[in-house]
């Protein structure tokens, strides 16, 4: 069963609205195991829209439009409708009784002269009642193809296709017998095209299970994605895919699902007792930020220093000023002793020191923009590593903050 | 000159990612004065792809495509144009090079094996710098039709636009004979519904010259929008209309387009040559880390302290013991003494206070999820605010931060 959705509405070409309709409306879908291989947007045009309508009946199974419904002469849905299959609009009087009682109920006695024209549906076909608003659905069998109309506004639509399309599907079985189950694994320290190397043959998958790669600035997300006749073998052959994926990146994979850096931290943190306390050069109180994001961090994080200042850095983290004379701030010497200094600071057991250029200025040939050193102490042992990022300067800060987490997250390991 | 616009991804088809592009493209296509009358996604399928361009190109003058530029297999769009126009692919070293300095620049010398794909494009095309990421934008003639293609990530798609093809359709005078400018007035401290009632009849207007209000978290934009023959006309027009607004909530509104509250906030400092440091509790480092968003924020902001734990209070920002005990660590007395102990630390001409409950435990019925006191000081004069919040952790730090700021700003007036 393939469907397509098509979206009406002069306001989502010119941009003025995002359509959010679109995403939530195709995620449904794919949960009842219908692929929908095209989405498209017409304004309130009735010949564009017809044609839109025809060429959609003509390749998928089933079409659904999203507004246009409205009792204005710009809401021409489903006179494009009817064009389309061949049917005059015929006038429902049960529809009428809805609407008159939808402005009863608001207080209204007297229904505004247009509301009329939305007791109008084309010949033949079904209507669902709109409990939040005037328009009701449609369901036009047609050709053998099923055209679908639902409302635009968000809060409309969907109480709509979940109360009446959705189970509408199952009954008739549409939806097969089978369950779609996704795990995310969630990656961050490679870039996508080296994840892309190395796990390409996973990718290239079709059939029952895929794999698709989505980069977000500094991570790598892969979403694997399962259909099967019952749970339980979607699981399965979930489990069977992460494990190859695993298998060749490992290291880099810090969660799954809605995990972030900062959530997993979090509970290492927790689970061990140990308490943390960060000092910031270049990302300036971004790593603090993320990590108080976690409800309950104030058990594990003591404090945070956006330590910009050299001054900061030898009066709050005693970094020696021999230190910041030699090496410089930006150092590997000197984000080893801001992680010590802000440990020592704050009594905390765990120290994190970042220092870095952010950029645009403050750049050399020696120390361009982009070089960032990540520190993290313990009582027993230190790491330091030295990373290079690009970007603006929104991108570095972020992009140090999440090199950071997951330098601590495997110093927690 | 008609466009339409074809998203190129499963992901938009399945609904895991919002089209946000599809509204950005389409608001700035429309202000270039070329009507966009479809928008279409397409998963990354070559042939159903080659299909949707074709049609494209049978009924629109100019086809943007939007995403599939990645290096993986997955990324099918240079392949697809390249069929609908009956072209081959060709290697294109200036592009490689552009690659392989672009890895260069993040520190990786030796780029995937991937990468080399995205420097294949379709026989007799132009290409576009991309300088946030790898893919390259695409400008293709075929008969009598132009093909655009640019990268999918928000981030890399809105630069290249904006760099490169608007000033092309305005140098081919595609754009009209007409001028179309914005203004948009920033402003906070108020919800979107008392915006509304205060200008209310200036968002009716209809016309040439039109005003929308558009909300987000902690902030409303009023965006002005002037069509005229040119744009001294323009301008005028939307400066009619400012004043008006003005004259209603000047104290609300803090800066203009792409202003933030920490730009206006630094170019008051530097202009005043006044130093900063700010003490964080509830926020966590998110008011630190949105002032050091700002390039050359070394100048003037000192140091930020993310004292979560009473402990931090007390031995780095000085905040009495008998304070804490007294009077809780959320209350109007610490976040001012937490403002003076950051001034004196870091011997700042102006320090900032922020104690509150981001939730969602930890409130109490005296002191709710919510609360937050803001303290400024200088050396002449402090004010301390209360504030009442709702929402999510997350809302509750990030309406805190922006209230910081905003508090700051008036200070500094």
């Amino acid at each position: 069963m393939n469907a397509e959705i098509i979206a009406v509405g002069t306001e989502i070409l010119l941009g003025s609205i995002v359509n959010t309709n679109e995403a939530y409306l195709s995620r449904r879908i794919a949960l009842l195991g219908i692929n929908v291989y095209y989405q498209s947007t017409v304004g309130d045009n009735p010949s564009r829209l017809t044609h839109a309508l025809k060429l959609g009946m003509s390749r998928s199974d089933i079409v659904f439009t999203m507004g246009g419904l409205g009792p204005t002469v710009d809401d021409i849905t489903l006179l494009a409708i009817a064009r389309a299959c061949d049917r005059e609009l015929c006038f429902e009087k049960k529809i009428l009784r809805d609407i008159k009682a939808y402005f009863r109920k608001g207080g209204i006695k007297k229904i505004p002269p247009d509301a009329v024209r939305q007791a109008y549906i084309p010949e033949g076909a079904k209507w669902f009642k709109n409990e939040l608003g005037t328009a009701p659905g449609i369901f036009l069998k047609s050709g053998g193809k099923v055209v679908i109309a639902l409302p635009g506004p968000p809060r409309e639509l969907a109480p709509m296709f979940e109360k009446y399309i959705e189970p509408y599907f199952r009954r008739k079985g549409y939806a097969g017998d089978w369950t779609i189950k996704t795990l995310t694994l969630k990656a961050t320290g490679m870039v996508e095209a080296d994840v892309n190397s190395k796990v390409k043959d996973i990718l290239s998958l079709s059939g029952d299970t895929t794999v698709g790669i989505y980069a977000r600035p500094g991570e790598v997300d892969l979403k694997i994605t399962a259909k099967a006749s019952n749970g339980k073998k979607a699981d399965k052959a979930i489990k069977a895919i992460e494990k190859r994926i695993r298998k060749r990146i490992a290291p880099f994979i810090y969660g799954v699902n809605d995990e972030t850096l900062e959530s997993v931290i979090a509970s290492v943190l927790k689970s061990k007792k140990k308490t943390l306390a960060v000092a910031e050069s270049c990302t300036g109180g971004h790593v603090a930020d993320r990590l108080t994001d976690i409800s309950g961090s104030s058990d594990y994080f003591m404090m945070g220093v956006a330590a910009y200042s050299n001054r900061a850095k030898e009066k709050l983290l005693s970094v020696p000023s021999e230190d910041l004379k030699k090496f410089g701030a930006v150092s590997r010497v000197v984000a080893y002793k801001m992680a010590r200094g802000i440990r020592d600071l704050s009594d905390a057991d765990i120290g994190l020191g970042i220092t870095g250029i952010a950029g645009p200025s403050g750049g050399s040939k020696d120390k361009p923009v982009g070089l960032v050193y990540i520190s993290v102490v313990s009582g027993k042992k230190a790491v330091t590593k030295e990373f290079r990022f690009a970007g603006t300067r929104a991108d570095i800060k972020r992009q140090a903050s999440i090199a950071a987490l997951d330098l601590l997250r495997k110093f927690l390991a």
